[in-house]
């Protein structure tokens, strides 16, 4: 998109048309300002196929509310509005529309609760909660669910792939395969998710990290067309960087080529007085190369290079690759858990675009309206039970077991306070006959989830460093149950609601089937 | 992210770290200006699990041309390059590769050839030809990738979601489970491959379309919490908008209170002399009740009211509402044709993400390099046949038979003239066995596919409007065959070689394994 055009494309008319029609609606009706709350959740858990996920890790806040900082209504955004006519030729948007826009258009009066970024997340209990005036509320959801469901959706990813590698660094190597401009999300996601660094250069020295990059194939083709072969690119290349060195060692053959120069080459280095770094594998078997090579390293006394390993990886095909060495690397008298402790995971194509659940379907719904000085809590019907959302201004609890594991997310009324209660109701959100009691004894921690994000449309706390986000997703991992970690199959968290909610909820509901 | 520091994230450094690491060892070793030649193709067209793509719709050239015309080297980017320390805290780049980067920080000197967006293309024949200076070709590399591979997937789901609509307009709803700003591009490429218009209103607006919408469920939540329920919120929305009024049905019970309140305000604004649009469903099975609403608007007089479907829809989700309507229309008094042809479709994540191939394997493979005066070929081998690439500089031709339909593209060398020619020899890319020749007689047309795109740095065509793109991809498909255009297990349309491009390729592969 042309420089020029991006001020509109991403500023305040990055939301669906028909936000702007509903605001028109509600500023003619004198509903404009009338105070609402919606609840921003996802329903599911990404389903990648085979193995959908047991937990999911929250990212994009921080962008969210930047985008707040700096999307206003432009006389550009109000010239095209003015230009948008129905069917009939007429305009859509009205000149005292289009006045009251452009004097109001900010996110002031907005204010917005949020579980902060880099926990654990799941689904059907509000992430954000966002309460103002209607026609901004409502204005807001689009950029909201698109900032949001995308970094969440990226983060849990890494966070899966990072627990695949066991400890070994995962690079995000996806900006050429990535979605645009928004591969930049999905690397500051991917590093709150656990990756170490990304080989996208420009958003990872801006998060504060130094960018991780070898080699590419064409440096060695190059070479090898200009007649100094493999071994001429492998030392041209740690020359440069005696210090960064990893070689590629696929272009031509892995095992006959590749490692035997990259060995002669670091042998070089050694000499000289510096330490290489390794080796990066991108094609072919890569459990039984990385095994190869390693025996080879080891026998040339370069036992801890590592061995980066990259081509269509993803957390099944990292637990397979280690399952494989596992068998296999003793049959040629490689030790697998050192090997696996040297080995690094390039992540590309199938972390930054989630493959296999490419979204997350977080959604944003209407649960209170303002009315007669107090909330009047909403709802909305559906067919489908599942699809009925929980009405009503609510907080979200997660309980700690005697492990300290978490072992439910508890939503409740906004008032309600389970930490000085002696047991704790928890009902399913949809079963009635689906319904546990906790003694406050079984429960080690009761800890609120939703913070302040916005207040009036203001940020509430200063941005938080990328390795403090990244900690924190560390630190509610560790809290989690390994069974939820599961990469296939796993154990089901709870999320339940209180007495009150669940009684709330089934009034409405009955309420509303009789209108 | 920050205002601030989108300049630096999508600028020069919106690419991989190892281009920058390989720009500095060609720099000094005195082949940054080396003239080289790479070429972008795609190895295998999307699959979206047990429905692989036949065919391809390239896009995204133009925002590459955007960002190639945007993206220099600036202070801030020189000055993160220098902050960036290797393992031993000493500088990963010298201060003579920096000062010659901020001199030489744009894409002068590079050309492209390209086939135009909005065409047909095929796996492992080329779509994008960089030659010039090897430092900034490889510098391009990731920025080229990222713009092409995801506006290219996304446009082939679109042309596939729009062939299954037959006819029927499709409408991007997917912003808000698009991956942050990259949705756009998203949106501009569903528009490519048939798309009529997006719900996203800034991007709509800047590529001359109206945006689409109606409006959501909150609306009428909020009017029910209000006391004025599902009539009220109709009535208002009708008021407003009388020419341009589609009212979503769902939010309670469809067919026992939205579609019967929406044929009362539909009368309302008949009564009035106004037209009404339509009605949107949302959920449930959209078959069935595209049928019943249909019966029902029939009966109140309102039989070309369009019905709007939506909720997890593509291209086999379309297929099957359709089938399922030929099968059960009948049964109802409903003429099913009628019915289809009232159809509109709003797709949302499943086309913006591509869901079930979430993103497309384009590669950029450097194929010639400058020796002696001349163009010296350049191959890498790999284990696998399918990733060799094809060397040297070269064309690419369209064939179509004597029913003007495309029946295969055929990679050759620069300086080769298929035209002229009696006949034409056809080798399959790897499989030396697999060989067919067609006589010029049976070829209707040979039209070359590459065209010049960038000329030393500056673009080499004014941009293409939006709704000539749309039409190219339409003329296209027009000239493809019905078995390619399949939706599930399509024909294999043939990309071949010419009989020099194989003799040129099987000498090298030879030479290789040689050294």
């Amino acid at each position: 998109m042309r420089e020029s055009q991006r001020a509109v494309a991403e500023g305040f008319l990055f939301t669906d048309q028909y936000q702007l029609t509903q605001a028109q609606l509600y500023f003619r009706h004198g509903l404009a300002d009338r105070q609402v709350q919606f609840d921003h959740f996802f329903r599911n858990y990404p389903d990648y196929g085979e193995h959908q996920a047991g937990y999911a890790i929250c990212a994009g806040l921080e962008w969210l509310i930047d985008w707040m900082e700096s999307a206003r209504v432009t006389a550009a955004d109000i010239e095209l509005l003015r230009s948008h006519t129905g069917r009939t030729g007429s305009r859509l948007f009205g000149d005292d529309f289009l006045s009251w826009l452009e004097a109001e258009g900010d996110w002031s009066g907005l204010s917005i609760d949020a579980v902060p970024e880099g926990r654990v997340v799941h689904p059907n209990a509000p992430i954000t909660v966002v309460t103002g005036p209607l026609a901004k509320a409502q204005l807001l959801e689009t950029s909201l669910l698109n900032h949001l469901n995308y970094q969440t959706l990226i983060a849990t990813k890494a966070a899966r792939v990072t627990t695949a590698g066991r400890g070994g660094a995962v690079f995000d190597f996806g900006l050429r395969r990535g979605p645009d401009t928004g591969a930049n999300a999905g690397t500051r996601a991917a590093m709150i998710g656990g990756a170490a660094s990304s080989s996208n250069a420009g958003i990872t020295h801006l998060l504060g990290r130094q960018p991780a990059g070898t080699h590419a194939h064409s440096m060695v083709q190059l070479f090898m067309a200009l007649g100094e072969g493999e071994l001429g690119a492998f030392r041209a290349f740690a020359e440069l960087y005696p210090d960064d060195c990893i070689l590629l060692v696929d272009t031509i053959n892995t095992l006959e080529s590749g490692v035997p120069n990259a060995i002669k080459v670091f042998e070089e280095l050694s000499a000289d007085g510096h330490d290489p770094i390794g080796i990066r594998l991108d094609s072919g078997d890569l459990a039984y190369l990385a095994i190869q090579a390693a025996a080879m390293l080891d026998a040339a006394g370069f036992s801890q290079a590592s061995i980066v390993l990259s081509s269509r990886l993803d957390e099944l095909a990292i637990w397979q690759i280690l399952t494989q060495i596992e068998e296999e690397a003793p049959r040629y008298g490689v030790d697998a858990d050192h090997l696996i402790g040297r080995l690094v995971y390039g992540v590309g194509t199938r972390m930054i675009t989630s493959q296999g659940a490419s979204a997350l379907d977080g959604v944003y719904k209407a649960v209170a309206v303002e009315s007669n000085g107090g909330w009047t809590p909403m709802i909305k019907l559906s067919d489908s039970i599942e699809k009925v959302n929980t009405p009503g201004s609510k907080r979200v609890w997660r309980l700690y077991d005697e492990r300290s594991i978490a072992t439910a997310d508890l939503v409740g009324l906004d008032g309600e306070d389970p930490v000085g209660a002696e047991s704790i109701a928890l009902h399913h959100p949809t079963r009635a006959e689906s319904f546990r009691r906790l003694q406050r004894s079984e429960i080690s921690e009761v800890a609120e989830l939703l913070e302040p994000a916005v207040a009036n449309g203001v940020r509430a706390n200063d941005p938080v460093p990328l390795d403090e986000l990244a900690e924190r997703c560390r630190a509610d991992l560790d809290r989690l149950d390994p069974g939820v970690k599961r990469l296939i199959n796993p154990h089901v968290y709870h999320v339940s609601l209180t007495e009150s909610l669940w009684q709330l909820k089934q009034k409405l509901v009955h309420e509303t089937e009789r209108t």
